[in-house]
């Protein structure tokens, strides 16, 4: 395993503390338990979003604390869930009168201990769960997972509560919106957990795992390596066979990028992407092309397309100022 | 070679048709031959900056195209000089009655291909000369190369052009940050070139290339595989050795990932650099963590500090809305 890293056991603590210095003017890191919070304060009676999940995914979710997304961010060990303790300090830290909005990627782990946390808090709050990645039908057991379409929720639904929308509104926006994005990812090589030392899965040189996981479980299919064009084919259809897209409508495209893979790479899978809905009539208004939603050193990438109608378009615009999406700020 | 490519020959034709479409709010693609402009018509003697070098090295330059820092950039095929005809096509695009500043990188085909634009362009124009890699001593036969230091000249003098700085204090502002800025970078592993099909240079289980260059060139050393804390240790004393910071200085830090190395390492190496520095009683104000300047698929990183004056920070904190750097827009 070939790392920068002193040990397993150190690295979360060490690269919190290098990105709380690196971002000092935006966030805090809280320790005993682990959160980031932001700087700002919030007006009182604003919907407090507090999200969370398994280290390993930078920059989600502490890179989307700050103005006009999220308040706080519960880490976990890598590509583990964060504990309860984590979000109720979280929220005793940032609730402001509002009650506090939970938005949890549909892991059993994760909405566990979500539950529990928002079992336990003495203040008004609800749940919003993410299940945009397309690789598995919703009838699998556990549904849906979330995946890279959850930035997309957290953005939206995080210009709504700094615009004062209620908890009841933030919470019916944010299933909205996941009912209109759906996603799906590719791997060319699998990632490798620290404290593992080893790859989680193997591939050959002439294989692909189509509807990976971004924590390198299982997709849908492995397959021979074939060209982008063949790829993009493959995940836009799937993609379409999901969400339905009509003529006339118009998207958010973004193209994600796993870890390790170049961003020369990425905008040619985007290109290849928009051509096949730009052709099925879809106008994509908006595009978000990079690492923002990876999976460790594991190279390959992820495509999400997102409906989103004039207000969640208004939203997306709507200023913020995270350590890895600042715009109007 | 794994790679969302249809061929080597498309590549980047494909790759820039989708950078431009992703991101047709600030820039625009031409073709025949290929440059990025900026839209954003700027006021007529304002300098104008323009940049370039070999593809493959993304978000530089492209990304920095747009207000507050370069007008154009000339991409080349992958770790291949742009041409001449690139630059005059672009000087010719955007030139504005303030002269033509071309900000380039010490490589031997960079800086021919430049320099022959600079004789054929009519109008006022300088060079500047970017060598922040300190791998290397400025005795070297070519003098030291230009590597992640790149962005915070583009940025700086951007910022200063921006506000009506004239072409020749355009240039010695970039001399002056060219001589406060240094560099050094590590692989872990190997850069694969499309073309080639196979990685640029071989390194085994437990070895790692110090002072590497950004296309994959041999560094100063080949050592074994140590901790992050050693790994750091050797460069913050290499760039202190060159660059002789002094307690009481401010300093902006950028740790650069060459395109595989993911978020959570790079931040983890941030915060021991920083503690580094901090021990010598240098100020560090500013920070830049992410992959700015890659090296395709290349797992490792450079460190770059920036002994900034105030006159300097004021600019690198000026307004900036481009596709890689965006902020105060």
């Amino acid at each position: 395993m070939k790392k920068f890293i002193n040990s397993s056991d150190t690295l979360l603590d060490e690269s919190l503390s290098g990105f709380a210095k690196a971002h000092a003017d935006i966030i805090q890191l809280s320790r005993q338990p682990y959160f980031v919070k932001r700087n700002i304060a919030t007006l009182p009676g604003k919907v407090t979003l507090i999200s969370g999940g398994g280290s390993g995914h930078e920059p989600l979710h502490t890179g989307f604390v700050g103005f006009g997304m999220l308040d706080a961010a519960c880490p976990g060990q890598i590509f583990t869930s964060p504990t309860p303790d984590q979000m109720l300090a979280a929220a005793h830290s940032v609730e402001n009168g509002g009650g506090v909005l939970f938005i949890v990627k549909n892991y059993a782990g994760d909405v566990m201990n979500f539950e529990i946390a928002a079992e336990m808090l003495d203040c008004q709050n609800d749940t919003l769960l993410i299940s945009d990645d397309i690789s598995f039908a919703k009838t699998h057991s556990t549904g849906r997972r979330g995946v890279a379409g959850t930035l997309i929720l957290e953005k939206i639904v995080g210009a709504a509560a700094q615009q004062g929308s209620d908890l009841a509104a933030c919470k019916s926006l944010g299933d909205r919106v996941n009912l209109v994005t759906a996603s799906m990812g590719v791997a060319l090589s699998s990632c490798t957990v620290p404290a593992l030392g080893k790859p989680t899965f193997e591939l050959s040189e002439n294989e692909i795992e189509m509807g990976v996981g971004i924590h390198g479980e299982r997709g849908r299919e492995r397959m021979a390596l074939s060209s982008a064009t063949e790829i993009v084919d493959y995940l836009t259809k799937a993609i379409d066979i999901e969400l339905k897209p009509q003529s006339g409508q118009t998207a958010l495209l973004h193209v994600n990028g796993f870890g390790a893979t170049p961003l020369m790479e990425l905008h040619l899978i985007y290109e290849l992407a928009s051509q096949h809905w730009e052709k099925s009539g879809i106008t994509i208004s908006r595009s978000l092309v990079g690492n923002y939603t990876t999976s460790l050193d594991m190279a390959g990438c992820s495509i999400t397309l997102s409906l989103l109608d004039e207000e969640m378009l208004r939203l997306w615009d709507a200023p913020v100022h995270t350590a890895a999406l600042r715009w109007g700020c």
